[in-house]
């Protein structure tokens, strides 16, 4: 016994740690509309839509690379909080600051090697530069709109959104990364909009 | 348009389908204790145990498989409900019928050549035969436990639990295809049972 945490004790602290990524809660609801969904099952959900689409990324993209990504893509939040894509603080600099924080000190508590890895694959998703990237926030983009139009309107009542809005900020990524599902998405989500 | 779904509506409908997996409730509370784990983010986070504790694992385990059959694993308790590892109801003949019905109707959403894929990863999980199965089903025993120690006791206080009974009911499984693993998760919860 040196008094150090070994390898496993510190894998086992960061499981721990990271329980609270359930109970940030995200500006979108669930598909029942009955409460706002958090950042754990988020990412769950996320997962699955990688497992399930794999067939709309670009050839070359490695879906388990995107799933790992997405696990993992929110485990700043923890100290850093949400940042809803609809609202004001949406890529700050403030915001950078705060999430690069959070990534030293959630993935320090690893070992080294995996605190490395980890946090190289957060940095990759962030930038959204290599392919695995571009699919992986394409899918981001893509899942709250599929929950806002299944619980009638969700975070786009909340912020007063428009379609102009959503296909900035959310289409142009989304298309950027898996082009024909964003398509699709926006073809179930257009009837919200052009309702009278 | 033939007027039937294509493949791209199929895995769009399963994928808001399933999010329902996030109104299912747990036995065990999530680390905080303020309320009950779903079975959403529960999949997630056991997603992050394949992740980081793939050195845990057997020669020959592959951590993404395992990651896959963690992310798919409950989803037919939208159907089936959770069932509780300490309450009566574990390892019925009935719930593993409802569990075979909820997989034909949840995975049937999908298109053929993925429903009877992730048809038969779940069923592998359940069998808990091959090395990468016998590793998920270890990570999914070894979680709750942290999460009740984490919580002041849990679903151990709920179903007045005793140390007998969990190594029986998750030792076993959990020792099987993690062994090194199990132990440590082991020693982390006996202060619960052996404080006076
Ligand atoms: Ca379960």
């Amino acid at each position: 016994m040196t008094g150090l945490p070994d390898r496993l004790d510190r894998q086992l602290d960061f499981l721990v740690e990271i329980d609270k990524l359930k109970t940030i809660t995200r500006a979108s609801p669930i598909a029942d509309g009955t409460r706002k969904e958090n950042s754990g099952e988020h990412s769950w959900h996320l997962a699955m839509f990688a497992l399930v689409l794999a067939d709309q990324a670009e050839p070359g993209v490695s879906i388990d690379r995107v799933i790992r990504m997405l696990l993992i893509h929110d485990i700043v939040e923890i100290d850093a909080g949400d940042t809803p894509i609809h609202g004001a603080g949406a890529g700050s600099t403030d915001q950078a600051e705060a999430e690069a924080r959070a990534a030293d000190r959630l993935f320090g508590l690893l070992p080294d090697d995996q605190a490395a890895h980890l946090r190289a694959l957060w940095e990759e998703f962030e930038a959204a530069e290599t392919a695995d990237a571009r699919f992986a926030k394409a899918l981001d983009r893509c899942q709250p709109p599929l929950l806002n139009m299944a619980s009638g309107g969700g975070s786009w009542t909340d912020y007063a959104v428009t379609l102009d809005h959503i296909d900035a900020r959310v289409g142009k990524p989304a298309a950027r990364g898996a082009p024909v599902l964003w398509q699709r998405v926006r073809a179930r989500i257009l009837p919200f909009f052009t309702a009278d």
